[in-house]
């Protein structure tokens, strides 16, 4: 039995109380400011107000000013604030951290860049605020159902093999599997493009309600296009491609593209509004779209492996028309449909006569 | 331009002929003693009844009892009928081939083994009927988007470059790209094995309507689980696995689970039903559910190299799942979490303490 903390009460902080509670821990729930009304609920007994799920029995919640309390003597440390504020949380929540033996973080995505700074990824800039190793998740994994302990497969991932085991058998459950990797890198790329990606395919979802017309044959083409475009982005990292053809990528991309807001952003735009104008009406308060944040940061890591000489000019042609349509006002169906002709023309054999 | 004969006046025979025409060939479609009341409404000039499409202008229809006419002089033959129906047919109209310099076939799947023989896969069959170079088609193309128009990206694959890109000439237009590639045996392979995983997966539809609860993590972490053993059973027949990852395999299976029999067979079976209930259910007019078919045989050919040590035991344990769930009773929810289990098992680094 280990003390675990989850920072953030949200949809996956409050799912994950699941596996832990059923491996016997003492678990502990903090919620952030913004988790406010979720904290009172909860503490009430009744249900998670979105996940409409109670917690499992055993489970302490803690409102967002006593988190000293949460944190004491915590051996493991969930990180399940959104992307943009892990470091806003971190820098207020450090001095509190005892020595964890892991950070776990479901955040994914990429941190800093606004002000020209290098591009980071989430592990890394938790990393500025601890010694302690850090683990990254990814994988398909709907907080609804893993707060139901409906069967959900994910990946850890991290090169401190010590903490990795830690974390691993803190949350593996019958219901909770985890593949083990050590590829930190291509996790996180796979688990923040995906959000990106998932606006390119529901692109085509927009596209079959302004038409009236199904392009459920483009949306198939775009997916393994997606999925190549995320394996040469982590190796072009560091990482590897065959994480994003597993359960990070491919995995994860399939349920991102049955629901939730990059899919519906993906729409909105497929359907004729301005990009602009559909991401900052689904970016209710306050909170940006993860995979619009993802599009950006992910092509400057294109351009830059690009320059670099690491990656093709035109190799990722699906980030780079996405890229195009959210920033520069290129037309959806053509740069989509661009994407897979590239793939075609990427295929190794070519037909001679 | 070339005169072209499509055989099989179903679905993707007749969506063909929208990119043939496009073209400017000279396009005779051909139907089956099936097709009668298909054939008749075309010649009314009346839409196909299942596509709710007129023909191209310029497109000649022709019933069973004229095929010698439709098949005078075909440069070009299309081989659409059913995979089960391709031997019959082509028994019968072997001797009406003049000399095609290519024929395409949209049939998919396996042939023979129900005698013993061994496991074909349909270029094989169709090569015993004629000296023609055989291009096989894969990828995600529903037939009501093709016959449309509307943007589709497929793969045809032949190791006669020649005939290769004279059919990637025939049928390629703005609206249908095809993907060259000389791995025939990887892409019969997934365009057949994606119809048994599409049961597989639409089995986690079935636990949703049996449950009220979605399990679309356990979809989700199957769909990698089905691409890789795609790519596994590809490489050990002597194909490439990257096809698999490619338009034939993810994004053929991408439009697959998404309709037609072979995810509702999954969903029956994932919702209590028997399975050889729900397959006859489902097999009405006497043909039979081709991922049912497909399972068998794969499932065969997996176990064929295992004995001749080229893949490893359970190497393949989502479709042996399945097919224990399709033949001897598996409980399928179980069949498909322990197929998960597998793949994270089998993913490179195992954490150690």
């Amino acid at each position: 039995m280990a003390r675990v903390t989850i920072l953030g009460a949200g949809d996956m902080g409050t799912a994950l109380a699941t596996p832990l509670a059923h491996n016997g821990h003492d678990v502990r729930l903090w919620g952030t400011k913004r988790d406010g009304a979720i904290v009172a609920a909860l503490r009430d007994g009744l249900e998670h107000p979105r996940l409409k799920v109670n917690l499992p029995a055993g489970v302490h919640v803690f409102p967002a000013n006593e988190a000293a309390t949460a944190l004491r003597d915590a051996e493991v440390v969930v990180v399940a604030v959104t992307s943009d504020a892990v470091r806003l949380v971190l820098r207020e929540l450090a001095p509190l951290l005892s020595e964890p033996r892991a950070v776990i973080t479901v955040a994914k995505g990429f941190a800093g860049g606004e002000d020209g700074a290098a591009i980071q990824l989430l592990p890394d800039t938790i990393a500025e605020f601890t010694d302690a190793p850090v683990i990254a998740v990814g994988g398909p994994s709907k907080a609804n159902e893993v707060a139901r302990g409906l069967p959900t497969a994910v990946a850890f991932g991290s090169d401190d093999r010590r903490a990795l085991a830690l974390a691993v058998d803190a949350f593996r459950t019958p219901h909770y599997r985890i593949a083990p990797t050590d590829d930190v890198v291509g996790l996180e790329i796979a688990a923040a493009m995906k959000n990106a990606y998932a606006i390119a395919l529901g692109v085509c979802d927009g596209l079959e309600r302004q038409t009236g017309l199904p392009h459920h044959n483009l949306r198939a083409a775009l997916f393994p296009q997606a999925v190549s475009e995320m394996g040469l982005l982590a190796e072009a990292m560091g990482g590897r491609a065959e994480t994003a053809h597993g359960l990070a990528g491919a995995g994860d991309l399939l349920v991102t593209i049955t629901s939730g807001r990059n899919r519906l952003l993906g729409e909105r735009i497929g359907s004729g509004e301005h990009p602009r104008d559909a991401a900052s009406a689904l970016a209710g308060g306050g909170t940006t779209i993860e995979g619009f944040a993802a599009a950006g940061f992910g092509h400057r890591l294109y351009r830059q492996a690009v320059a670099k000489g690491v990656l093709e000019e035109a190799s990722l042609p699906l980030l780079d028309g996405l890229w195009r349509v959210l920033h520069h006002d290129a037309d959806p169906a053509r740069v989509l449909w661009d994407a897979v002709d590239s793939d075609a023309a990427a295929t190794p054999v070519t037909a001679a006569t």
